[in-house]
């Protein structure tokens, strides 16, 4: 049913406590966003690492000014109640999953808004690919690669990819495809053999669910937004708040205004 | 030396006999063409024919009217002695390889002049990429694939791909370099395993030389000018004229002209 939503009655109904679940295949369209919240002495070193990687860590919105609870150019958003579930980090450890920030919220609160694949499968899919774990209802299998991101002050580690099979004329659109969609972790890093990135088991992924490669088909990775959740796991800020995985921000941005072209 | 010559200065001297060679890394930056001539009860099917196969028969001009031995969007062209070195083929047997076509002119002849893979090479090469075939000195690897080319009245056959072997990233970066020139035979049409497209051994291509593929490499393949030639020889018109392997028109077009963004 809320697929038929607006993302503005979407976020309301989130708001109010009525959808706390997770947001894929809501709002078809537009623009869900990976979330992470942090403390201004923090913000500028993450805000470095997404820039020195842009494509695990798509950078599409971030606050006005610290403790601004708004994201404005992404609609008329209060990030303390507008994602369905939060997960709130202490010195790296998880320590709450909560529907509703407000109670924690501080001045120095600095929130960033970075892309996420539901946009470019989206893309995708208009264009008649299959995309494995859309057809198979799973979430996508994702994997830690030897690949190290540009480090900026305490956050770094290795690049997260997420991996979508298809036969390789459809790879080369896919690529054409995400080429359009820089802000959504654009076009593919690799495709073919996983050791190359230090993948060692397709079968077994470090996140998501594995899915079946066919006849003809080879692996496609993509950088993942999973990536800036791991550097920031590893940063241990003493606080931190993010979206619970699949439960991710909608905007009143429409994915088509996210292509370059 | 000849590097140094405008496309206008290089004509001048295949027109008067002093160039009858191939035009490979001639007249840098601009546009060189595979060149087909027919009669004009002919040109109608051959131009229905590249229509329907953009991929490996981009046109990029014809001739305004039958007779003609100009091509006005390339230059200042007289299409009867612009080109290093002609073949003609009479009932689709080769019987002469000549540098000048004027004694054989006809007024029902209609030029077709169709993209060169050199354009793309040049756009690889700008980008840092290394073209195996270029870098050895070699003409590119062809193969004749088990591709049906969609067929217009007695012109019909396989595509014949080219091949250039790179690392997965750098072949992710070859297709978002090439989508930008659909006239010069745009994106790869496949990667990876060749007996998907019915190619049996790399070692043993059909046309040209081939190359070797290093360690954590795979081939990539594109749709190949050799194509409309090989449906030429097939369909056997009565008389017909091509350029010769690697002897091109040079036009006064600029390669970065042909990008579509």
């Amino acid at each position: 049913m809320s697929e038929q939503l607006s993302p503005h009655a979407l976020r309301a109904n989130i708001r109010s406590g009525q959808h706390t679940d997770n947001t894929s295949g809501c709002a078809t369209g537009y623009v869900q966003c990976n979330i992470v919240i942090l403390p201004s002495d923090w913000a500028n070193d993450f805000l470095r690492f997404c820039q020195l990687n842009p494509k695990p860590c798509p950078l599409i919105a971030t606050s006005n000014k610290p403790g601004d609870f708004s994201l404005t150019p992404l609609g008329d958003i209060d990030i303390r109640t507008d994602v369905p579930s939060y997960r709130v980090f202490r010195g790296g450890q998880l320590t709450e999953e909560i529907t509703d920030i407000t109670s924690l919220w501080r001045d120095d609160l600095v929130t960033f808004a970075l892309g996420c694949s539901f946009s470019f499968e989206e893309a995708l899919l208009a264009d008649g690919l299959e995309v494995r774990n859309v057809s198979d209802g799973v979430n996508v299998p994702m994997y830690r690669t030897n690949i190290d991101c540009t480090s900026a002050g305490p956050f770094a580690g290795k690049m997260v990819v997420s991996m979508r099979p298809f036969k390789a004329a459809d790879a080369i659109r896919a690529v054409q495809i995400c080429t359009r969609f820089p802000s959504v972790h654009g076009a593919p890093i690799h495709f073919g053999d996983p050791s190359q990135i230090g993948i060692g088991d397709l079968g077994r992924p470090d996140y998501g669910d594995a899915v079946e490669l066919r006849d003809e088909e080879v692996p496609v990775f993509w950088a993942c937004g999973v990536t800036p959740q791991v550097a920031l796991e590893a940063a241990k800020p003493p606080f931190a708040i993010t979206h619970s995985p699949g439960c991710m921000l909608v905007t009143d941005l429409r994915n088509s205004q996210l292509a370059i072209m």
